[in-house]
């Protein structure tokens, strides 16, 4: 299948479902008191975003009811033990805690534009960007308890919604104390991404797998396909930073080496006996020159770097849609695997 | 009952759980990676703290089950239905989520000193500070989870979590916002300070009875209990701040009309026509004099706002023991009354 195919499938799932996942937005994190405060924690959640985590959710349970997509009511979804289910609003639950941890990340970052608008803590200030941030936080545990599922799955909803938080937290710590270390191994570097990235897609595939009672293999299913095509996700960032040309990436192409990140690609190289620290000159992504980061790249090419990353987001992929076996073979089924297919051949 | 006996029993009820309190946050939060992360997050719990919340919450277990204090064990508690509850969890779930609002608030102040030693963000630094906040907000909810409540009791103690901590993010933005506004209605500051301290002390006595199955007049009655005497709390608070001496209160008296920080006391005077706002020349508290504070003390006195507030802390501490009524009649009961008196009568 070519890669343009399932691109175009992955949008229109996609798009079928963002309007349905907005307008729940809107109904599960409404305008309240005091304003300032809601405008800011709505703000990123309005500015856009495709919306890929929640429908990953939407997707994973309508494959484990093994219903046709949009075939059901996402606000009462028909449970494996015949209770209905607002898979819904935990689909909404994932995509705020996504943003609070964008709002908060950006001030750590000091990042200044988010989703082509000023991030939330220039557009308002530092203050209201914590507390905007704080707020979503708790009201995605908030929208998270209100599922309708089986106390006990609910319960064990809020588990894993916590546990992710948590990981999120020390993934996003263990990436600043990475930039700051030259000896990171590719595994460590691997770690990280999971804790920073991934759990937030295992956790988007799984909890609707808990919500519905499905069974234990289930639920460690959809969880593991989504840490595995969250990782590739990653690792393949990591690859078009380099290799995609700057206007289509939308930034400076190598930004990563010209900023000295580590990534998987550097710390292979760094153990293949590279000298990553001496691959560009230029000190910033306003100095550097193309010539530099093509003469970067090759070297990293030199080295297999670069195909390592390559092959070991591909293979994730491979693993990622393997784990899907357990589930009945159905369309969303199928879309589940194109997603993670896309997370990985998506041009920028 | 003189305070200062209300006093001495407060404080060895707090003083006879405070150890049993420190070692199940150090068993329930205990060290993990990344360390820095891990420090900084239990830094300003290991600084001290006198643990009136935590021992709210396990008061309010032994007043339900109506057994002597400190006879049952708080990790497996008699739960109404007969299943053993760890309330003990509960407990230091809200010492937490107090330990992660008092880490972000000091960021948004940017105070340098908290319960005597630096901030989180002046010991660390301010993106460490944020995310050390991040993680045990949902260190929190994870341990909240694991109080072998029976599912459906659990689910509802996650629900009152996660709204209270919305609660208190609205209550800090409401005090941000009164900060540029003079024209505060009494009753609207009120409200503030109920979503910004009350509702948490109204977590840690409800919670409890919900996790051991209590009814519904039982739980509600706790929680008001709470938010009665948390209001108390703050406004007794602001009366401290201009009647007791520096050096007793460990700081300027009198700061809050130096900052023109407005307090029920000074929303209250100018309802009554007086010029808060020239009560005092000093623009700073390095350089008002002992002589300007007592006359705008005066000044407050003569239009009746101290008293005013103080007998509002009063009332609010009658009703908050009233709620109380429809417990059994038993030693922790009576202490639960001793804390809302304590609040109140403390002398800074």
């Amino acid at each position: 299948m070519s890669s343009e195919a399932t691109e175009e499938r992955v949008l229109a799932a996609v798009g079928e479902r963002r309007e349905l996942v907005n307008a729940a937005i809107d109904e599960d994190l409404p305008m309240a008191e005091p304003e300032r405060l809601y405008e800011a924690a709505r703000y990123l959640l309005k500015a856009g975003g495709k919306r890929l985590r929640p429908t990953v959710s939407l997707l994973a349970a309508e494959a484990i009811a093994d219903v046709a997509p949009l075939s059901a009511d996402y606000r009462s979804f028909p449970a494996v033990d015949d209770t209905e289910v607002d898979v819904m609003a935990a689909a909404v639950s994932l995509e705020v805690i996504q943003s609070f941890t964008l709002i908060h990340d950006d001030i750590m970052d000091d990042d200044d534009l988010r989703r082509g608008v000023p991030a939330v803590h220039k557009a308002y200030d530092t203050e209201t960007a914590i507390l905007a941030g704080d707020t979503l936080y708790s009201k995605a545990f908030e929208i998270m308890t209100e599922t309708g599922a089986r106390p006990e799955h609910g319960l064990e909803a809020m588990r894993m919604l916590a546990s992710t938080c948590t990981q999120i937290c020390e993934g996003q710590a263990l990436d600043v104390q990475f930039e700051s270390e030259t000896d990171v191994l590719p595994e460590e570097y691997l770690d990280m991404v999971e804790h920073k990235t991934a759990v937030l897609y295992g956790a988007a595939a799984a909890i609707p797998a808990i919500l519905l009672g499905a069974d234990d293999d289930v639920v460690e299913a959809l969880y593991n396909y989504g840490i595995d095509s969250g990782r590739a996700f990653q690792i393949q960032d990591d690859v078009l930073d380099l290799t995609v040309p700057s206007d289509k990436l939308g930034k400076q192409r190598g930004s990563d080496i010209v900023e000295n990140k580590e990534t998987l690609i550097t710390l292979h190289a760094r153990q293949q006996g590279l000298d990553v620290d001496a691959l560009v000159d230029s000190e910033s992504v306003e100095t550097v020159t193309e010539a530099e980061i093509e003469d970067a790249v090759a070297r990293l090419e030199d080295v297999g770097s670069i195909d390592y990353a390559r092959q070991t987001a591909h293979d994730l992929t491979e693993q990622s849609k393997e784990r899907l076996d357990v589930l009945p073979d159905n369309e969303a089924r199928d879309l589940l695997c194109d997603i993670a297919d896309y997370l990985v051949t998506r041009g920028y």
